[in-house]
């Protein structure tokens, strides 16, 4: 080892590289993310996971970046203030990064309501961002409120809500809209996996 | 999608979940953290990627964490004071433990010079990080001085530089000890793919 890394640690470093291309020849898909975005109760998390794991039966690699995994880990120092949503949502885009680079198809969970912020995420990732809007009314994500955060922002015991008390700026150009408020989680599932098809992130 | 979602969130994201034992099966190997630490010059970074390497032929699924793909992104909003290099192992093994989540053998190439920042991620890890300590002599890395950076620390145009004017704190039970300051690179890569076996991590 001293030899080949005293005379060039580059040319040793590039030698081992594993590239991108190699894990995606590997894998037999691109890696690319799905940025899902929508009000809270539009279903984002619910149809990430479907998609995973439909993508995961046709032999995908596949990770879903959410609130779950990063709110209580690599973003636990972080409130929601405006500077630190906006510091969630940039490790988000650039964890997801790292992930495409890995070759796996990665799906992101998040309100994301700030255009600024997903143009951000879109500079890093470039056109290996997809963003998938799930778009459901207010009144839809109000009247299911699984969690009753809606309840809670009527009742002024939660503050800057999207929806309620913060805007929710809705994509102008996704790459995919979804009409999670309407139709059936498994048409919505199809309807994704019709376009990773159709740019050949995946094979038909 | 409306019917499913608003009975019950919880029960169509179980549903719709996939685990990281299916990922193992379908990646036929274990996820786990190689967390490569050692002074510069060590040769954590190339001893990484040619087990990578290595490991991608043998039909793995890799990746590499190390400064070049984390300081212009994660972490390109912190410095080198005593502060953020904290927070920077950290994030990198809060990154490394969703890789794990993945599926993904990771491996990471930090010179981590601190035990506790170490210890720190080995309890965000737990069973899944595996301390390879890349042991070379500090007189060997300065001779190799393959970035040039020994001699500016010596001249004092860098502080606080590992093994110079700050500690290097090595591991006292790492889980394995390579010899990176006299053996061949494919003795090390050989080494490190053993163990990996014989924790049956990956197939022999």
């Amino acid at each position: 080892m001293p030899e080949k890394m005293t005379k060039s640690s580059n040319v040793v470093w590039h030698q081992a590289q594993v590239s991108r291309e190699m894990r995606e020849k590997q894998n037999a898909h691109r890696g690319a993310v799905l940025w899902f975005t929508g009000l809270s109760g539009a279903g984002k998390s619910t149809l990430a996971h479907a998609v995973e794991e439909k993508l995961h039966r046709m032999g995908c690699r596949t990770f879903v970046i959410d609130g779950d995994n990063v709110r209580h880990g690599l973003c636990a120092d972080l409130g929601f203030s405006d500077v630190d949503r906006v510091e969630n949502i940039r490790r988000v885009g650039e964890v997801a990064g790292l992930f495409v680079q890995a070759g796996v198809l990665t799906l992101t969970a998040f309100i994301s309501p700030f255009r600024e912020d997903r143009a951000r995420v879109r500079s890093i990732l470039g056109d290996d961002f997809i963003e998938v809007h799930c778009d459901t009314s207010l009144d839809v994500c109000e009247s299911r409120d699984v969690k009753g955060l809606y309840k809670r922002a009527r009742a002024g015991e939660i503050s800057d809500f999207t929806g309620i008390s913060s805007p929710y700026e809705a994509p102008e150009h996704p790459e995919l809209r979804v009409d999670t408020g309407t139709d059936d989680l498994g048409v919505c599932v199809d309807q994704v996996i019709a376009y990773l098809a159709g740019k050949r992130v995946i094979r038909a």
